[in-house]
């Protein structure tokens, strides 16, 4: 078999056999194949796209391609979450609380941010003395006793995808439902849990900027799992509005622990309710109602907070900061951005948003940059509110004055306006199962 | 501007500017835009194809990329003919002479052969002391003084397409028309004459198999000689039949030899005769009948076969083979393949014609490989003819005996048989010029 036969195969709109793509992704690993034939493999799949099961196929590959981490060591229901990015979302720092809170295992290896989106990890290490590198013993450990434990990935998971990734990025192949898919896949089928739920963002803050591209995706990403021998769903949520008001690391843990303790804002409170009840539902705790339940009473009963604050002192953290947020370092400067206009908010940008955040220091614009975990945006205004002339529509935070000015702009931009009032749509859209999709 | 830019936008199917062609170009050639980046727009270019303009774009940048010739020492008109590759296509050694001796010169810079089909350059080293690497000073005067002469290519024409081709022949981006018809053109252009004739093959031997297609290559590459304003035309030529009977070397000069003398075979003298006479007329010798005439007067008046005399000898060649073809090194040991089978013979793999020829020592199976000039095939039967069970269907020529095995076997697999007549199709299919299609 050589790589040019399975160009020209994929080229011609034909499946690859299963053998054929192990041997492509064994030979690409280990720098057989060169980079140039395999970006003219990608641009035809992003063409000719993949069948269910050759995406399948080619995931697992990925995945078996380095290590497969074994959670065997951990008792009972391990289930994993994953979102496909987005601006503001720290849905993982709310729903691992709950769903440990409710019995079902949640050890989760998360990433860092790069560019507009924040890594939940990078989020973490805004509390003094948190650890995210932790050995294997001690993650699996913590999981034990806690419940949950976030740590940053380690080890060799899925180096094939770490590769393709890599070229994809710089040939313009990125946009492609199969890449896309087998790309997240194969490190979650490598992470080990039994179940994943996937949180699968659109619009314009997201990869797929259609509902329907979105289902695409997740029907394809359910269809990999359950290939895979993993209970695996997904849901479609809402991108165009940022989730919560907090962008940045230590002013999105702060929303965390407010919506945690019952009081976060409507719509953060509401996806984190969805996506905790649909990962207890995977686990078989209930029906979905059933689950609900549950999520709802271990907020109401303070045990998520409190399997929150056991997971930061189990991992070093200085939970202090936890029971009172006030405790957290302050950003020296704050400035208030002012609507220099009348009228509904008619869409935000939630890219753009990602973007003004960065730039006040709360990301990285490049790998090497260092983050200020206090800088950031709090929103006070979102779409479909209406505001005044002079009015704050967010508050930036940051350790220097002069990165306001292009923060506000960026920011600024990122809001549009309408003289009707504009109906949000719901903020889950559709659940994909292989039972099919469910639409809201 | 950078790659990935460019890229996006042809994968989107947009249209790439003349800017931004020439800058891709150049950065492909100084290295600055890596393989991995060309294959991927290589792959986007083979599903999305390229505007006329585009194309044209293309190859005249690709032209600039290294020499381009200046003809203008040359005296008068300067007509050029490529072929698309044929299996026993010794059309050049037969026209160039007849243009000539109706007073059109013919600078040629010709190609070796790779795999199965044969080069030009490699049938005239056939003629002992015949040199193919001249300095362009001696080139220029044996085209004043004979009116024709055949070189290998020299120089640096079109390194672009060096470059492009080796990538294209390695990612399975070959056959795309806008790719194939800028690398045949860019040569062409850097290669200085002011009238291109393009004999396009169509059939099992050729790169485009259906007619549609060939016409639609055809179509390209005259819009594109018409944009960088050569006079420009093509005949689509079937190579469903290889021409002639002889495959190899020598064996095809003195094929073409005979042709001069005019008692060469039907087909090769019809195909000559057309390519020859469309060369005069592209150099505005008169109406296509005329030139027409003007070729049959050349071929009995024996001035075309004094014209590759005077060539041969201008380029150091031993004249008396030409005379006496009974001089050539003939090859040690002859073979008869016969047929097991009574029928009319329905079709012949060209291709693999040539692949026997090559196994035979004709041809080069890599770029280092040696030929044996005095090797190759005599067809003695060919489609549409019928053939009783034993008669003879080709004579091998080779000088190690053990070759004959293998290339029976090949040549006799390219044979296939039917029970009923078969009628064949003319040779000349279509003709192609900026005013539009003529079939046959």
């Amino acid at each position: 078999m050589r790589m040019y036969d399975l160009i020209t195969k994929k080229k011609h709109g034909e499946e690859l056999t299963r053998d054929e793509i192990s041997e492509m992704i064994r030979g690409y690993v280990n720098g057989e194949i060169p980079d140039y034939q395999m970006s003219a493999m990608l641009m035809a799949i992003c063409f000719q796209g993949m069948t269910e099961k050759e995406t399948a196929d080619l995931t697992i590959e990925m995945a078996h391609s380095g290590d497969m981490v074994d959670l065997s060591a951990i008792k009972g229901i391990k289930v994993d979450k994953h979102s496909t990015g987005g601006v503001g979302d720290k849905t993982t720092l709310v729903i691992g609380p709950i769903v440990a809170a409710c019995g079902v295992k949640v050890a989760k290896m998360s990433g860092r941010g790069l560019g507009h989106t924040g890594g939940t990890v990078d989020k973490l290490e805004s509390i003094p003395g948190m650890q995210v590198a932790l050995k294997q013993e001690q993650f699996f450990e913590i999981v034990n006793k806690v419940g949950v434990s976030v740590v940053g990935q380690s080890g060799n998971l899925a180096p094939a995808d770490k590769k393709l990734y890599a070229l994809r990025d710089v040939t313009a192949t990125v946009d492609s439902i199969p890449l896309i898919s087998s790309s997240i896949m194969s490190k979650k089928l490598a992470a080990g849990s039994d179940c994943i739920l996937l949180d699968v963002k659109t619009g314009s803050g997201a990869f797929m900027r259609t509902v329907e591209d979105s289902i695409a995706l997740a029907q394809r990403m359910v269809a990999i799992g359950e290939h895979a021998g993993r209970n695996t769903m997904a849901v479609i949520t809402d991108m165009d509005i940022p989730l919560g008001h907090a962008i940045g690391n230590s002013l999105e843990v702060m929303e965390a622990i407010e919506t945690l303790q019952g009081h976060g804002p409507k719509d953060l409170t509401e996806v984190c309710k969805i996506l905790a009840a649909n990962m207890l539902y995977l686990a078989k705790k209930g029906t979905v109602e059933e689950c609900e339940q549950l999520v709802k009473e271990a907020v109401e009963n303070g045990a998520a907070f409190k399997k929150l604050v056991e997971m930061v002192e189990a991992q070093g953290g200085d939970s202090s900061v936890i029971q009172d947020t006030g405790k957290f370092r302050k950003a020296p400067y704050q400035y208030e951005v002012k609507s220099a206009r009348e009228g509904y908010i008619r869409h935000m940008d939630t890219e753009q948003c990602g973007v003004a955040s960065m730039v006040l220091g709360a990301g990285r614009e490049t790998k090497d940059s260092s983050i200020d975990y206090s800088a950031g945006i709090v929103l006070k205004k979102k779409t479909g509110e209406f505001v005044k002339c002079g009015e704050v529509l967010a508050v930036l935070y940051a350790s220097k004055e002069e990165l306001f000015q292009k923060a506000e702009k960026i920011l600024t931009n990122a809001y549009s306006f309408s003289e009707e009032p504009v109906r949000n749509r719901p903020l889950v859209l559709a659940k994909v199962s292989s039972g099919g999709v469910e639409k809201y």
